[in-house]
């Protein structure tokens, strides 16, 4: 009987491997796609892609035991040969082709050329040929950094208490109610696609305390902006236990930190790639909805409209403002009126027009949503009442006031918005790999 | 100007603080739900449930202020009290309390008792009732299991170089085809859900290599079984670069030994808790398909009666098979046959009735199934012609074999069923936090 005993040592290195030295003239191996091809007679550069980044090679004919003329840009190979120091090579050396294996060979020229610096085309040309346009290394490393995100998101939480769960997309039952709800058809009942995990990780504080989720998120939008998807991925996370609301911010903060943190140290290379400063999160100021709306009133000249709804441009002044009076990209905006957050938002004992709530904004975009819940059963009842809600098909959330819920509080983050905002994209469709759009379904 | 500086250190303290030493005679704060009171007259024992486990507390009449009448099971708190060794209580501590601050009350009594050892109901009503039912200490222990086999999965293959990918959930064609696919409307164009991530996974090997993605699957299977769910779990993982389809079975070798050694570190509570004896897993035994139904017929005086097929009691025997003659849970079946693996998987070269593909069968089940796929453009479409499939729709999928993929594969393994055999459930729906079924859309 033959074993699998795990992962075996391979004979082909990666570039950490050959960079970190004692390799310079010793023969390796290495396997890559064809990144490039620079014909320059007798000598050629074949640049390697791999997912670390790009290595320099030297074919040299009669030394390396390969005809040239048979290699095409994006096959796939593994090569051998000597490592020299070379300072002009993107890792600081380089390799003497000795030998080529062809592992695999396209079919067709590339439709664009990837391996330009910056992608020459329109956006929608980019999406379109996405499965290849992300082999780019500028394209693929914004979603590098987007993985960083996500594992300072849970890594951060998780030194703080929180327990990860998994909670269902299709539910009975849509949690923030209203229109944005694709609906489906299960087994003849009507069912929907969760529009957040609200609901299923209020329960999971009842059994956790703290609780995060990483997941994707539908919304049946109907609006084209540069800012909306359909499909995104939401950061959430619910707290027990809270004092006040500012515990939640402060986490949220502490999450920011940890992350900035850990994209400095193990996302160096991509950052400096597409040479992104992280922004400053030792300190976030807070401010009312109010009082954030009267500053840049009264700083830009502009009216109030609708003291009860900020509109995207007042969110890019409140971004401005901040910046401008205390360098600060970020900003959170507390105390929404309770008209413009779902009933099972928490008002202000203080002022029950407002809740206690807030919205995180990132260079005058909000990124986050978050505030305390109501706990308390009767309460809530009261509120879906005045609101002339049903409670109807709501009975398994309410089950959990029924029998007890300590005070809580939790936010969720659109990942693709904080990527956009920390890249400086001007489209959310830039930074999800396979955006979902009005009118795109595909790749 | 306030602003928010990140996470301060709370007045209340967690049961690993406590226990790590130093605190005894002292005075302190802990927050949590009231698990269960019992009341001995002069005397009472009010047992906290927090998310570390459960935590003794002492109330005495006249010692503690407040009316323990006033007191109800659920109710959130934060007591205050002193230190005491107690070699009987949970943790080897109690405290002895002298205040009780109540946070939130419950409305009702709670449907059935969760502070049972086992909850003694049937798992109907366990389901229905499952926003409660989980703060049972022995129901979230296995989801918080499930958590560090999710951790696992991932944090062993970042150390291998994958990179996490989220891939969208609503697309236009499904990866597998075949009648169990959920349908929606999509702004009026007709969109499916994903089945499995495996055609973007693809598209993101030509990009990184090596990915994974943990995110949900969704089947309209019409079955009602034991082991099937509308929306699981996939831990997904896809690999380029590969020398053969063992290096796949390598890779979730080194998965399954990482996480268990992870488990035995960081969940021995729960471990315990549940009274789980973790498989072995330095070697797992391969067996080719035609054979394992050789051994198992033979062995088991059974007729072969489709040889391109295993029936569920075949998997079970395969997997008694292997426990019995070489005392291993996990057995590796490869070389399934070519007829039931979809179109992309690739053939052997040397017999191409059977692909070059597995499943991972753990206690005669089936959790993964993964292999090699075809990476040559020309390949695919001659299969896929062979099949009578149409190409419409596929387009993005097949741009990536057009434009060059290096040799790959990869696997799926379903979450819910790694963790119902590793938990000895006999239901997947135990290992589901909310699961999905042909009658069960809620909670």
């Amino acid at each position: 009987m033959e074993f699998i005993t795990g992962v075996k040592q391979k004979e082909t290195v990666g570039i950490k491997q050959i960079a970190e030295g004692g390799m310079v003239g010793k023969t390796v191996k290495v396997n890559g796609a064809v990144h490039t091809i620079r014909d320059m007679g007798e000598v050629a550069f074949i640049i390697l892609r791999k997912s670390e980044g790009l290595m320099q090679c030297v074919y040299e004919e009669g030394k390396t035991e390969f005809d040239l003329k048979e290699l095409k840009e994006e096959a796939a190979v593994e090569v051998e040969g000597v490592v020299a120091l070379e300072e002009r090579a993107p890792q600081g050396f380089e390799l003497r082709l000795t030998k080529i294996r062809v592992l695999s060979e396209p079919a067709e020229v590339l439709p664009l050329a990837i391996s330009k610096w910056k992608l020459n085309t329109s956006l929608e040309t980019k999406l379109s040929l996405r499965p290849v346009s992300l082999r780019n290394v500028r394209e693929r490393a914004k979603f590098k950094i987007q993985e960083g995100i996500v594992r300072g998101f849970r890594d951060y939480l998780f030194t703080q208490g929180f327990t990860e769960v998994r909670t269902p997309k299709i539910t009975a039952k849509g949690a923030e109610g209203g229109a944005n709800i694709f609906k489906l058809d299960y087994f003849g009942k009507k069912a929907v696609l969760a529009q957040s995990p609200q609901f299923y990780k209020q329960m999971m504080v009842g059994v956790y305390d703290r609780v995060i989720e990483v997941g994707p998120v539908f919304r049946a939008e109907k609006h084209n902006t540069t800012r909306h998807l359909n499909e995104y991925t939401g950061l959430d996370f619910e707290m027990g236990y809270i004092d006040s609301f500012e515990d939640i911010m402060a986490m949220e903060t502490g999450f920011l930190q940890y992350t900035m943190a850990l994209l400095e140290k193990e996302y160096e290379k991509e950052l400096k790639l597409l040479d992104i400063t992280l922004p400053k999160v030792n300190e976030i100021p807070q401010v009312r909805f109010d009082k954030a709306k009267e500053l840049v009133s009264e700083k830009y000249n502009r009216k109030i409209r609708n003291p009860y709804d900020l509109e995207p441009e007042e969110e890019i002044l409140i971004g401005r403002y901040f910046k401008e009076e205390f360098d600060s990209d970020f900003v959170f905006v507390t105390h929404y009126p309770s008209k413009k957050r779902p009933f099972y938002a928490m008002d202000d004992p203080a002022d029950s027009r407002f809740t206690l709530s807030f919205d995180l904004l990132f260079k005058g975009m909000e990124i986050t949503t978050g505030g305390q819940r109501i706990h308390d059963y009767q309460m809530l009842l009261d509120k879906i009442a005045a609101r002339g809600m049903e409670t109807e098909g709501m009975e398994p959330y309410l089950m959990i006031f029924k029998y007890g819920m300590p005070p809580h509080g939790g936010l969720g983050i659109g990942l693709e918005r904080l990527t956009m905002r920390l890249l400086d994209e001007q489209n959310v469709r830039e930074t999800a790999l396979f955006p979902r759009d009005l009118n795109r379904l595909e790749p």
